[in-house]
């Protein structure tokens, strides 16, 4: 990762080149987030729409109408950049994944999605490598080395799960939400580790000892990134739990707990880890233990916090991607041969088409064998559905392709604008065309619970699908304790450990968690009662 | 202001330079900030101490330790930006001022701050402009022209009252505090106009014309900075009341009033206004009734999250300003002459101080005519403590001063460089050392209801001072309304509009205000019950 944290000077150059056009485009760009809020907001009772795809299709009318209004010369306000990605719009995101994930389900599936998410991408980034090379060498494309095709497998591996899980409910299908939601941030790392792998090995030789040095890298990143991400939100519970002791004060908290989230990604980058894993680690034994030691406000407040900078990422990158998708720079290369790059396109998006399922399916049998109950298991319609969910690709692939394929935003090789605008195009066509279909689609290989309890949740709680699983975190605070008892009897024997083994680590680490972690680091039960509670603050009657 | 925002660039030059030592910046940076807020809350109860000085000095010292390291090469992890300070730092704290501020006890005093922030640093500027023109003639320093001494003016005229609004308390003080506050933000703007009308404008002939010109822009500035202010906030205040209707969502809400407040700010650059007055006035105006609109949560969350922003932003500046004091550069030209620094910085804050005492006692006897009631004079100590209170010169002073004499953060002259030292000098002494001074001097000077009710309120409340003043807010809602009717009877003619003009108008305003803008934008008491909130979605016991 820490090739992108290179020029972010490049981030807001369109600022130095003209003030007060700079002032213009910040004032639209803001003006357009906002738009997309609303227009999303009046949108959500759509069957197809989703606040993703808005953005996308707004950000490329905006483009569009720049387009003419400059005469053809400029379609974005800000050059897309992988700093400003990489470094402010992702970690929040996925520290927000973290901090608001069911914990029970994701830890209960942890193997399946360390399969999918790990061997999986590794399958899909191999087989989209392989069908590239053996295509792409047939047609005149220009001077591509094994090296591109690689990272091109590496880009095209890194799915965007962020449309689907606008779409899934972690209530209705918490099964399905996790596996997708999951293997979305294990493959978004292994992504990103295998693309900064193939940049820097030599790969003009492979044999066996550098097959076996990758695969030995790749665990110790992994590694490495969780112990950190761990490490760094059990200083912050630790920290806060000793020094705010009877003396709390909610703005303290709540920037301790946003910068020390910010620490551990950079702090990640620093050790050339794997930024992703650490802060998503960070969020989920921040939401364990540091959530528990602040006052009431700060608990809505962080909750809530952190899911709106989130949300706005969000946003912010598919305008960004929409607006950027026009730059007229990057298709000048492509108007001569406009054949060659839509089968370029459509090349690719077969491959990772075929590439997902020749994991999905088969991995989903693999982890259905292990599993004993009918319940666990994974059937067709939801493979399929996972299948579908990792369709889409994203800001992941767009930044890597960038980064790749040209220098500082601009590029002016053939070859490499042509695997720009089709990394743009399979970008564009899968969220929008793919994304359109989910909702449908969800709804008719999964009709009854999904329909009836989407229609519940909309009545009795007039919040977003978003903020529908925001109350989860309280009711996911103590699934890692109950995991152990409430369905299973306590295995008793080193052959329970073998037949149910997640339920035994469970049962250990929630005897572990009591009696030294949460006198230690706190968490729910394990700190004295906090004031500072919006209900206690203020009369009752305020608040109605 | 426009100037500013030229070369953002700059902003992370050192991220240009080199990638890994840029993530090592950052990360000592955020780890600072965290060690900053945990050495604030651990000093909090110290008698001398604060958390602007902690990070002052806090920044010093890192400075020291990386210019040894660095064998005396560098000194900072960052270079100092105006456009970094104007865009993004400033902005939440002018806003997060007008978002808590007591409404009432503001607009009470209105024709008081506006006399101290409008006419006395107009006073303030040309007294220092004129002396430093006296004085300064005679040294040897450098070719300065009559732009810069007007430019001394305005840079030493911008006060900072962040670090006596931490020792100030709203509630035992409420009549100082809103003084010093509201001086504070008019000055701000007042200086940045003054700036950029000292810059623009021709003064080498001043007549009556080109002052006419300047004054009339200056109030032309004022008046539609503030309308616009109060346009983006009923704005924001209306698309939500009309949008969210039924069906609110709190991520979005947030996003909605964050984008919104930041637009503001962008709008008024974009319209060559004052941005400061413009965010200040749409804070005031979405605490009025935006606020009002959202869930609970929502409320609970932009509360706290508008304060911990501001709160960074603030340690962020100091941290910076303290570590920027020790660039090597700048003091190379000042090495060879040491005498004519220290004694142009004590002639400058010799300036200061009479500058500021040659307005403020006599503006407050001005409004003290203008007062019947004996309690509402300001009496002679809490002149003293007015005037103490603004002789801090923080990063106003700092970004205006590094505007006007350098270009992108580097000096070549060598009376720049002895100004940008003098200014360097003049905001590290007047901060650390008189800061230090105001607690104490505070304690003597209104030695009873203030330790009282501070002892009381640590007492009762676990949070800090900042957080103190945040349920206020609640209070502070409905105190536009009851203003009119408390205290004094309702005015029945023209004579009383004369005597007591101030609580006529917000009688008036008042009616106005029930019979039109609540029904329209919202407000306390205009908009239905809003579910969401914490104590509503989920059962109580977990809130305890």
């Amino acid at each position: 990762m820490e090739a992108y944290i290179g020029s972010i000077g490049s981030k807001l150059q369109m600022l130095t080149t003209s003030d007060h056009a700079s002032v213009v485009s910040m004032n639209l760009f803001v003006a357009l987030l906002c738009g997309c809020i609303v227009i999303g907001h009046l949108l959500e009772e759509n069957r197809w729409m989703n606040e993703s795809i808005t953005a996308l299709i707004i950000g490329l009318c905006t483009g569009v109408i720049i387009l003419l209004i400059s005469g053809g010369k400029n379609s974005h306000l800000l050059v897309f950049s992988e700093d400003l990605f990489f470094i402010y719009l992702l970690p929040p995101i996925i520290f927000n994944a973290g901090f608001q994930v069911k914990k029970k389900q994701f830890f209960r599936n942890f193997i399946t999605i360390m399969l999918f998410g790990a061997v999986g991408t590794l399958i899909c980034c191999t087989i989209i490598s392989l069908g590239a090379m053996q295509i792409f060498k047939r047609m005149y494309i220009g001077p591509i080395d094994i090296g591109d095709y690689l990272a091109i497998g590496a880009i095209f591996a890194a799915t965007d799960s962020v449309c689907t899980l606008q779409v899934l409910n972690q209530d209705d299908t918490p099964l399905l939400y996790s596996l997708v939601f999951g293997e979305g941030v294990v493959n978004d790392a292994t992504s990103v580790v295998l693309f900064n792998a193939i940049q820097s090995f030599d790969l003009t030789n492979i044999n066996a000892v550098i097959a076996w040095e990758f695969i030995r890298n790749f665990f110790y990143l992994f590694l490495t990134s969780t112990l950190l991400g761990v490490f760094t939100g059990l200083l912050s519970a630790y920290i806060i739990k000793k020094l705010y002791f009877g003396r709390h004060s909610t703005d303290r908290e709540v920037a301790l707990m946003i910068l020390m989230a910010y620490l551990s990604y950079m702090l990640a980058e620093l050790f050339y880890l794997s930024g992703i894993l650490t802060v998503f680690f960070c969020g989920i034994v921040m939401s364990h233990y540091t959530w528990h030691n602040v006052t009431e406000s700060s608990r809505v407040t962080t909750k809530h916090a952190f899911a709106t900078l989130s949300f706005v990422a969000e946003i912010f990158i598919f305008l960004y991607v929409g607006m950027d998708a026009l730059d007229i720079e990057k298709w000048r290369f492509v108007s001569d041969s406009p054949g060659t790059s839509v089968a370029v396109s459509s090349i690719l998006l077969g491959l990772v088409m075929v590439g997902r399922a020749a994991f999905v399916f088969p991995l989903s049998f693999l982890s259905n064998l292990a599993k004993k109950s009918p319940n666990d298991r994974i059937g067709f319609r939801q493979q399929f559905i996972i299948w579908w969910a990792g369709l889409m690709r994203g800001a992941v692939s767009m930044a890597l392709a960038y980064n790749k394929f040209t220098s500082s935003g601009h590029t002016h090789l053939r070859g490499n604008a042509i695997m720009i605008t089709s990394t743009i195009t399979v970008v564009l066509f899968s969220t929008v065309v793919f994304g359109l279909m989910t909702k449908p689609l969800i709804s008719i290989l999964l009709p009854n619970p999904k329909h009836q309890s989407r229609s519940l949740s909309i009545s009795s709680d007039p919040a977003t699908p978003k903020s529908l699983t925001l109350p989860l975190l309280e009711e996911g605070q103590d699934s890692l304790d109950d995991l152990g008892g409430h369905e299973i009897a306590r295995p008793s024997s080193i052959r329970a450990l073998l037949t149910t083994p997640t339920h035994t680590v469970h049962h250990y680490w929630r005897k572990f968690d009591d009696a030294f972690m949460r006198p230690m680091f706190g968490g729910r039960g394990f700190v004295p009662f906090v004031p500072g509670s919006p209900t206690e603050r203020s009369p009752p009657n305020q608040w109605h």
